[in-house]
């Protein structure tokens, strides 16, 4: 606790998730006041063609 | 926001998917009272070997 | 199956939720083929407090 | 209902899942009075470089 | 990890998920392998009115 | 999109959840190179009698 979760469109290189979650549970425990031990983060890549907005798949979107 | 977040067994197609993000967001507008603009939707496919009913996977039923 | 887990800002009325499930159960199960026995619909109602949008939360926008 | 969803590292077999989701569904009928009937299970299978505890990818722990 | 989040209605007591963590860990442990101090367990109470299936609210059922 | 969710012990104020969105939003885009325009998140404050580890709620850890 806490439990973070976080989708996004697939793509992001290990590389930013790393950075990602170093940043991310550092600024959480200090907000939050907890210690970085507490803090799981999960991430859920998700294709374009899985993600609407305002009705149209990102993967569908500028055709 | 509305975000809505859609598990269904994997399977269906692009046009399936693009008819229900379609359809769901112009009833989302429509029944809330939100302008298509602030609907997001996503897909997560199941497989049937991930879903369980009844305490069996949906892989098992029927054997 | 499927399962439509729906995170709105609270202050929607029981009305509207209903006109929500019934419109949604319907165009679920002709856009998806699946029959409206099988739709489950949750709605998570989340306060202006606890939603956040480029990094501000919606109960201090217009401030 | 209740609908249970089981995020954990991927690599467990089906032997397990099918284990898990007996005993599961079981132990909820037992436990919250409901026929199994009821009870949805639903895993999502999760990569070690997509979890991070305490600020670290379990894809690089011990590293 | 597992992370398991169980929705179900609102209305159960303390004794009832009491008894539900403390089985669904044991078991978890057993089929998954897994320590019980690995085992993170959350609910989430839903009201009636919040639930659909088949396309109507379950505090809607039985009118 | 990044939609981020945080389930977190009740208890944490307006001002802390203020300073972990700003935090978080900045770190996001950073990081995952992307505007702060499309980061959302949304807190799920969750009672310490609906969380369990290891097998014991959270309300009954000391006794």
């Amino acid at each position: 606790m806490p439990f973070i979760h976080v989708r996004l469109f697939e793509g992001r290189t290990q590389e930013q998730k790393r950075a990602f979650v170093e940043a991310v549970t550092r600024e959480t425990a200090r907000t939050l006041n907890c210690p970085a031990e507490a803090v799981d983060i999960v991430f859920d890549d998700v294709k374009k063609s899985d993600w609407a907005h305002a009705g149209k798949l990102a993967s569908d979107a500028g055709k």
